[in-house]
Order: C-alpha cells, then sequence, then structure tokens
C-alpha cells in the first residue's frame, strides 16, 4: 500500500515551513521533510521586513516571534571614508513614513528561533517534519489520476526508504535542489561571481557609536555591513575579495582572526573586540535565477531553490514567505473546487516577475556596496562630505518601498483586475479612478472599531490567514446606502452569484455543523466579509443597519471612527486612505494571500453584484449571476 | 537545623504570586507556600485594570497574557428599564481619552491563567509553590535577630510539617486568613450585607447587541452586570436577593437554572440560552478593612487578607498587584541597606488609603446598581429616557480615573515630596509649579527614540522592574544644558552624593564582575538613569554630549523627536507632557513601582545635585552631599 498524501514538501527552511504551516491549517494531508538533523542552529538569514511582519501576525505568528526579543532596525546609518578614518554621513529610515505600514522597522531574529515557531504551529494542527530524509526521486506518472506525483524518500544514511504518492510536490530544498536538477530546470546567472564576502554573528566592545544601527560602513580599507541582532549580538558582513583586486580570486577565503584584523582596520578610528563569535561563514555573492518554477503545475519550487542572491538586503526570508503563501491559497482553492487548475500558473508569472526585481536590485545594490567610494578628500570641488550624497545611498533611499516587502507588485492578470481584464463594468474603479488601492498590491492599514465590542482593532488584520478571499464592504454613511445594502444583499442572496455559489452544500441538512460560533466562515469558506461604516460605534445598530446576510458577520462590523495623521481632515479614516467617497463607499475584494484584487462601487441596484459576479466569474471559472439563473 | 529564608509567603492568589515574582527576580531566598493543590481553575477575579497591564509590561509578563487572547473591554454600555424591556440608554469609555493610558481598556482572562504566567517566571528564577501546605502558626520572637520571625508549616493532611525561621512572613492568604486572626487584627466592615449575587461564566446565545461589551442592566426584573470574557465567554452578575427586598435573607442561595431563568427575565425582549456553563458561584457582598496591615513591620499582609469587596467594579486583583509591588521594593531597599527600616511603614500608609477609597468607591457603586432604577415611563417630566443620565451613570463616569487604576495616589511623606517633606529646597517642582507630574502619581507616558538603535519606545516602560529608582534626565536643548550637565555630573561623581553613595563597592577591585553589557545598573543597584534629549536623534552624538557618567547609561539615552497628538504644538513632546521647559529640561526621580518622588530644576552649578541629595538623605536616612564630605 502506498500512502497518498495532499503533497509533499522537501526542506523545512522558511518557504517549506510557511507553505506546510498553511495547508496544514487549512486540512491538507501532508508529508514534509528534511535532510538536516534539527532546525538551523545559528547563523543564516535573519531579517524579517516590516510587511512580513504583517504576515506574521496574519498568520497568529508574531507575538511567538517576538517573544525571543528580537533587534529591531528602523534606521540605517551611512558612514564614509575620511581623512581620519570613517565618518558618519548621514542616517535615513529603514521603512520611512511615506510607507504607510504598522511596523516600519526590520526585525533580526536569528533563523532557527523563527523555523521553531513555525514547526511548533505545525505540530499543533498535527503535521511534523520528518527528518533527516530526503529525496531521492519523483516522477508525474499520472498511474493515480487522484495523486499524480510519486515521490521517493529515503533517510540520509539509507537505511529506511519509502515511496508515496501526493497531489503535489514542492521543493523547497535551497540553492541546491535535487528536484531542480530533475526536471532540468536551469538557473540562469545574472553576474558572474564578482565578490567574496565573509559574515561574523558575535557579541563584541566597541566605541562605534552605531554598532546597534544597521550601518554600511565603507573605509579605505573595505567595506563593512553591521546589522544588530537579538542577544546583543551583531552581525558584520565584511568584503574578502572583489573582482577589481589584482589578484582576484573567487574562491579566496578568510580565518575568523583576519576577518576581524580586517574589520578593526575599516572601522578606525573606532575600536571594536570581540566576546564571543556565534557563527562565521565565508561565501561568494552570485545572482541567479530559475528559468521555472513548475513544468507541470503539479512539481513546483520556491524560494532559494529559484533564486540565490546576496543576502545583504534581507531578502531571502521574506521572498521565500510570499513565495508559500502565494502557492499556498492557489493549490487550497484549486483542490476545494473554488478556482480551475490554471490559477496554479499564476504562481510562476507572479512570483519570478518579484525574484527578477530583486535580482536586479541586488546586483546594483551589491556592486555599489562593493565599490569603494573615494575619501572626502578625494573629491574635488565637494565642500563639505556630508553634501555629497553618493550613488549608494541614493539606491539605498530609493529602494526603501522594495526592500520593506511594500513594493511587491503583482502585474494585472486572471486574479489582479486591470483594463485587459474579462471582466469589464463600469463600476470596476483604479488607482487611475475612484480608489488608492491597487490591484496586486497589499490593502492600505486602517484603524477602526469593532461594533460588537468597542475594540480599536486594524482592520487588515481582522481576517486571519483563513485562505478565504476578503470583501470589505465600506459602507459609507448608513443613511445613504442602506438601499444600496439591501440590493447588494438581494443580488448575492441568488443561488448563482459569487457568494451563494461556495456556500457549505449541507447548510440547509439536518448534518450541517453549528456555525453559530464561527466568525469569520458562517456561510463558506470561499470568502470572508467585513462592512465598515462612516458612523460612530455607538450608532452602528447592526441588526437594524444590515440585511441578515452581512449581520451575520457580526464580529466583522466596524465602525470607521478613528481619527488617523494621514488623513487628518477625513471624517472617516479607513474610507479615506482606501480612497473611496466617505458617504458612498465601495467594495474592495482582497485575495487570500492580502493583495487588492479589484475595487468596485457600491451603488443601488444588481450593477455592483453584477460587476463582483463579472470578476468573480473570471477567477473561478464558473458563470455566475442572475443571467444564467434565467436561463 | 532550621532553615532561614529572606520572606515566607503564605497564599499563591495574585498579591502573593507578585510580591514572589518581584523578590525572587531580585535574588532573595522565598518560602512560598499555598493550601490549594493547584492554581485557580475556574472563576474568580479576572479583570485587569489599564495601570495594571502597564505594571505586568514593566515586569516582563504582558506578552505572555495576551498570549491567551483574553477579552478587552474598551466600552461600557448602560441598559435601563423602558416599557417593552430593557433599552440602551448609552455608552462610556472604560478608560476615557482624558487619561493618559498606553491601553485604554481592561484585560479580562481567567484568574488561574494569570497566576499561571506568575508561576512560571517565579520557577524561571529558581523559586516554586509548595502545595498544598499551610500556616500553624508563627512568632516574632526575634531569638535570631537577622531571621527574627518563626513559621510553622505543615502538609493539609497533617503528614508532614517543618519550621523555618525568615526576616518577613507575608500573609497574601485572601479574606478568610490564619495570619491576620492570630494577630487579633479586626476587619472593619462599612456596609452590612445588603445584596447576594450570582455569578456565572459560560458561553450563551443571544440576539443582545451588546453581550461582547461590559454592559450594567436594569430592569423591572431586576439588575446584570455582562463581562465579557476569553474563549467566546461571558460572566454574568445577577442580583438574587437585596435587603430592600420583603423576604431578605443575606443567606440566600438559587441554583444555576433559577439563575438562568432570572437572566432571562431582566434581558427581555432579547433572548439568551446557554451552550454551556464553565464556573458558577453565589455570594453576598460586603465591604471590609482591616485595621492594620502590620503589627510589626516583619509580618504583613496584602490583598483580599486586608480588604474584601464586590468584584464588580474589576478591582480586586489590580490593588493586590499593586499591594505586592509596593511591599517589595520597599523589602529591597531596607534588606540592601539602601533604606531605614522606617521606609517600612509606608506600606500600610500608602495602601491603605487606596484601600479606602477602593471601599467607598464599591460601596457607593454597588449601592446604585443594586437600586431598582424607574422604568423611562415612571420619571415624571422627563421627555426622553435618552437625557436621564441616572446617578449611577454619572458614579460611573466620574469614576473611571480611579477604576482605571490611573486615580491612584499616595499622599506626600518621606518618599512623596511635597510642600512638608524635610526636604525643602528653591529647585523643587510641583504640580503647581512648573511640572505637570504629581508625586505619588504614576509617570505620564511618552514616546521617544532611542539613540543607539533608533527604536522607537515607550520611554516610562524602559527601566524594567528592577527595584532600582528611575532618574529621568530631560536634557533640554543640548546646546542649552551642556553646562548643567557638566555641573550635575561633577557633583553626583562626590562619594556622598545619592548617586555615588551606593555605587558597588567593589567596582574597584579585581573582583568586580564584568558590567560591560550591563545596561539598567552598571553603576549600583539603587538607581538607573535615562537621559532625554530635545533634539533628533541623528544630532545626539553620546560620546560628545553627555559626561561620562551619564553616558555610561549608553541604552538609555533618547532624542524627544515624536510627535504626540495630546500635545500637538510641542517640539518635544515628551518634556512638553512633563510640563518641563523644553529648552531647558528638568529631572524626574520616580520610585522603583513607577510613582512619581519628586521633579527638580536642572540648572548650572551645584543646585540640581543639592536638592536631590536632599530628597535622597531623607528617604535613605543618610546624610548625603558635599557638606559633609568637607567635614
Amino acid at each position: 500500500m502506498v500512502e497518498n498524501y495532499d503533497i509533499v514538501i522537501i526542506g523545512a527552511g522558511p518557504v517549506g515551513l510557511t507553505l506546510s504551516t498553511c495547508l496544514a491549517r487549512w486540512g491538507y494531508r501532508i508529508k514534509h521533510i528534511d535532510k538536516r538533523p534539527e532546525p538551523t542552529l545559528t547563523g543564516r538569514a535573519d531579517g524579517i521586513q516590516p510587511r512580513s511582519l504583517d504576515l506574521l501576525r496574519n498568520m497568529g505568528l508574531k507575538r511567538k516571534i517576538m517573544e525571543h526579543e528580537p533587534a529591531k532596525v528602523y534606521e540605517v546609518a551611512f558612514w564614509d571614508p575620511s581623512a581620519k578614518g570613517i565618518h558618519r554621513t548621514g542616517t535615513w529610515a529603514s521603512c520611512p513614513k511615506f510607507i504607510d505600514a504598522r511596523y516600519p522597522f526590520t526585525t533580526l531574529l536569528h533563523q532557527g528561533l523563527i523555523e521553531k515557531v513555525f514547526i511548533e504551529d505545525i505540530e499543533k494542527h498535527g503535521g511534523q517534519i520528518q527528518r533527516p530524509w530526503t529525496i531521492t526521486g519523483f516522477q508525474n506518472d499520472g498511474r493515480d489520476p487522484t495523486y499524480p506525483v510519486e515521490v521517493r524518500l529515503a533517510h540520509v544514511d539509507g537505511t529506511l526508504s519509502e515511496t508515496v504518492r501526493a497531489k503535489y510536490l514542492f521543493s523547497g530544498e535551497g540553492a541546491r535542489s535535487f528536484v531542480r536538477d530533475q526536471l532540468g530546470v536551469k538557473i540562469h546567472h545574472l553576474d558572474p561571481i564578482a565578490h567574496v564576502w565573509g559574515v561574523m554573528d558575535g557579541v563584541v566592545r566597541t566605541d562605534f557609536p552605531d554598532i546597534k544601527m544597521k550601518c554600511t560602513i565603507h573605509s579605505d580599507a573595505g567595506s563593512i555591513m553591521v546589522i544588530p541582532r537579538e542577544n546583543n549580538m551583531v552581525r558584520l558582513y565584511i568584503q574578502i575579495a572583489s573582482s577589481t583586486d589584482a589578484d582576484w580570486n573567487p574562491r579566496k577565503t578568510a580565518t575568523p582572526e583576519e576577518v576581524q584584523e580586517h574589520a578593526r582596520a575599516i572601522m578606525k578610528p573606532y575600536t571594536i573586540t570581540w566576546d564571543r563569535i556565534e557563527w562565521y561563514s565565508v561565501y561568494p555573492i552570485g545572482q541567479g535565477i530559475a528559468e521555472k518554477y513548475t513544468l507541470d503545475e503539479r512539481i513546483f519550487m520556491g524560494g532559494d531553490t529559484c533564486h540565490t542572491h546576496s543576502p545583504k538586503a534581507g531578502q531571502g526570508m521574506n521572498t521565500a514567505f510570499l513565495d508559500a503563501v502565494n502557492l499556498a491559497w492557489k493549490i487550497h482553492h484549486v483542490e476545494s473546487g473554488f478556482a480551475p487548475r490554471s490559477l496554479l500558473s499564476t504562481y510562476e508569472s507572479e512570483r519570478k516577475l518579484i525574484a527578477e526585481n530583486l535580482l536586479n536590485f541586488d546586483a546594483k545594490y551589491s556592486k555599489l556596496f562593493s565599490t569603494r567610494i573615494p575619501s572626502a578628500g578625494e573629491v574635488a570641488g565637494a565642500a563639505s562630505s556630508e553634501l555629497v550624497e553618493n550613488e549608494f545611498i541614493k539606491t539605498f533611499k530609493a529602494s526603501c518601498e522594495f526592500t520593506s516587502g511594500y513594493g511587491v507588485a503583482y502585474n494585472p492578470n486572471t486574479i489582479n483586475w486591470g483594463p485587459e481584464h474579462a471582466a469589464q463594468h463600469p463600476l470596476f474603479l483604479s488607482y487611475e479612478k475612484g480608489t488608492t488601492q491597487r490591484t496586486g498590491r497589499i490593502l492600505t492599514p486602517a484603524t477602526v472599531t469593532r461594533v460588537v465590542d468597542a475594540n480599536v482593532v486594524h482592520l487588515e488584520q481582522e481576517i486571519p490567514m483563513n485562505g478565504s478571499y476578503r470583501l470589505y464592504l465600506f459602507a459609507g454613511s448608513p443613511s445613504k446606502t442602506s438601499t444600496a445594502l439591501k440590493d447588494l444583499a438581494t443580488h448575492i442572496a441568488n443561488p448563482l452569484s459569487f457568494y451563494s455559489i461556495f456556500a457549505y452544500k449541507d447548510s440547509n441538512t439536518s448534518k450541517a455543523p453549528d456555525r453559530y460560533h464561527e466568525a469569520h466562515n458562517p456561510h463558506t469558506r470561499f470568502l470572508s466579509l467585513c462592512t465598515i461604516f462612516n458612523a460612530p460605534r455607538s450608532k452602528v445598530y447592526i441588526a437594524e443597519m444590515l440585511p441578515q446576510v452581512f449581520a451575520r458577520y457580526r464580529d466583522h462590523v466596524y465602525a470607521d471612527d478613528i481619527w488617523d495623521q494621514r488623513v487628518p481632515d477625513a471624517r472617516a479614516a479607513a474610507h479615506a486612505k482606501m480612497g473611496l467617497d466617505e458617504e458612498s463607499g465601495g467594495v474592495v475584494v482582497v485575495r487570500p494571500d492580502g493583495y487588492v484584487g479589484c475595487v468596485v462601487e457600491l451603488v443601488e441596484g444588481k450593477a455592483t453584484c453584477e460587476a463582483l459576479n463579472m470578476y468573480f466569474s473570471v477567477l473561478t471559472g464558473k458563470t455566475l449571476g442572475e443571467e444564467r439563473s434565467a436561463l
């Protein structure tokens, strides 16, 4: 008897763990293996970008991460060479104010601790990581149409092996991938290796004033990047060799003592000594991207398996998180019958673009970082070194939105509405017309008051990562929209509407489970629904003001009555931040991973429901709406 | 051999656990017993007030509390009788905006889960609770002058017993106290029992719209208080009997079914049914206060042992926390040689006043709550019931500062400076002159930027509950105060200053432990020091702008550069909130429990240090300052 799984996941780094965590919560049967006997012990990736922290919170994991008291980077300091050694030429916010972020800082924590948070969650949902096991073979032979992929696994010591079948196979193996090699998927290298770096984690003593900041230091003796860590540690990235060196050798290495000596020379006139070194490694910087993320939409790859780059922009783990979440909900929707298999093709098209952007940024950034900056004295005509904003600093500043994670922008496609989308209706709003929300980008955060308990809450976090589409019904002024709400309720009650089509099949039978206390999915797992009124909380009467179908989501009714510094003159700040009319509102549809799908006007009559039916028809592959019901 | 302990603590409810947690962290040897075999399983106290959440955060326990996803009460709804049953007459913030609170809500969580958070912390510091053990006798016989108190303990089943000696004995036994009885300390009852209440925790189904709010419901059929709980539970307090009843009987009881029936009658026209009942109890309301909290300043009592009252204002556990913290640091300072034994007398004088205020409030509130409110129709001349703000609602609103915990105000005494304080110097500032800070009250919260790492932090939380005095050096504009800072540094360097007198004795010896990484107490355990500049973070250069003695507290230097909605026009919001001059600053001395001790102007010359020396002379019982050194 061969055991069947929904998915086999190879590798328990950030990408594999995130995928496993999502799918385990949504009830999938998972075989998850890793060739290492235990989670990462020291070193490796450690930067959680602001947008990733939103994601971890949405997964309910942020508090567990924060329990470890990670370091937080709010600002970056730039140090450049001067006649007497290095000097600070300026600082810049890591996530500047123009980005509307809940957590405008980078969180730094040892990768192993982050992995453990995921593993605990997986175990809580009945899963586990089988270690130290490896993959020895696989094929999508389709011999079982339900479980078309055969996967062969073995203990790393060769004593045990098993063969299983699965609907999907996922490789999160890292840069050296058996799956990728077997598939013959090539890595396209952007640049030949041009720099060799050492990375050292440890506890130091220094009079360098910015040792607890993220710093980029350029000196006549070389370059260092300083990254603070948890437990009073600091990580130093130190350049060991560069292709511009006379004796350039990409395999050059260095002892920890040599690196420390080098660091001391770079950091002059400041002194630095080490209490202890926790981790030390030498690596060449190279950028590569896999040509394909999947060949057959059954066997997928993500994370470092698909893209490798320098670690210094702190993007690796964050890109892995987003790869996994992007794939997780798409597999879930296909397997739930919510979407056609073609949805899976958007995994590669969306995520590969992001990886390409990352690699382009990284190549430019790494090159600039490794390039020697002339001392102030050498720059002819510069009155003061403070005035020289060099190319490196300019690139850094221009890239903040991207590096914070908020710059991730998916192109229009079947799930991100746009002017070329198959669903066209006059009610669709766009960044150019009627809303600040951009499809393929994250929903703007907004603070509102939950009506049932008067709690002040973060609207964008109110629906947990439950795999459902999120329908935000900005209901404007109750007196203006009551008919529009009633009409929308009437039309979505039609059994062929986007809302009703995926209703629980058992809901009118005696076998239906008791869903009285179900807050997020009382009606369907396909979507969760929030209603936000432009009214003070005490004036929102759920039973009186909302048709029953919306009132049922009683824990998701909000008053838009909290003042916001970003829209100081708005009466209804959340409406204003979304760029919606404060009186007439609008409907924002958000994908299960938090990216905006489409925005539609809220009007009386059937048009709002019509536009939503059209959008969901395209992404579900079903003909939705009343016309069909009339046939 | 009799074992010696610093303290024996009887009872592991909130007061005993808080005391134990503090003292365990500060290195004291503790024998802690409880007669129950395990922590509270269900029911009992569950309300953590806003100020208590500050305290728990300061103790590093807030995150663990929040992990249990407690309910949060932001608003209270008032429901009164009307012709057709109850109707909502209004709502009111639980902690209104005029109170400057970080956490303007009440946190509701089962007492047993709160106890476990403390117990885990005690165990992490090597302590434990010995269960089920009880106290059988004690006496302050002074036979050992270091450990003057003999305490006899026994297993509740009588099979084991032990006799120990201690410096202190603390009773946190609750309302029925062996220690209090043995000491012959009387309880003074404010009111005879006038009401009997039932309390029921459970999961319900109801169309009552405010079931997730705190509600006070007055109907023609009686009164209910509704309190939301974690895990979708709700607590109902339901009046069972009142002394105004014809058949009044303070021993009247009721079955859960009778209480449910009663609740259904009160809540008409709404319906309510129970999925399950987690806890049910019946109790008469009585108010009592112990005449003394100690007789000899060796055997102390706190919490319910000293004061009992109705649970409905949610004050019991919160008062217990504050009793314990108040006593903990005073024992610590006496035992460390920082303060004379007379400091201990302020425990009773400070905490008994708070308990008296609480009982007065509770008596009034309970009486009003239990009093039948006439239906709108019965109120002659009232045009609309909404317009009638009854006595109960008026009392509730007037008491928000008190019930949130921010109204706790200790009178002037040796540690809370005032016009009658033995230390008199022209530089002392007061609420009447030069500062918004009031001695004996909590420090106003303020958000600032930490200089070393650019983290945006809550200033009032930056020094953890470490048993040290907190010296906040508001340093104004660096250009204006550089001489004043230098002068203060010079004068506190004098070996007989308040700062130097308790310096580590070993600091100049080879036996000194390595304190390089010590952030809060590099110099002495007597105090921790923060410096706050009115300057943007990037313009604060610690090594250049601060004399070495202050620069040493490098992790506690802040830039007052964060805008605050409460002082929108201030350039330096923290300075402004403290009511200090934004240019010239000032020094705020805060007690180890977070209450302001005194506020002193920051001036050039020796006067600032002089005033501080005078204040600390009184509370340490030492003659501090340069005059003595000149003798």
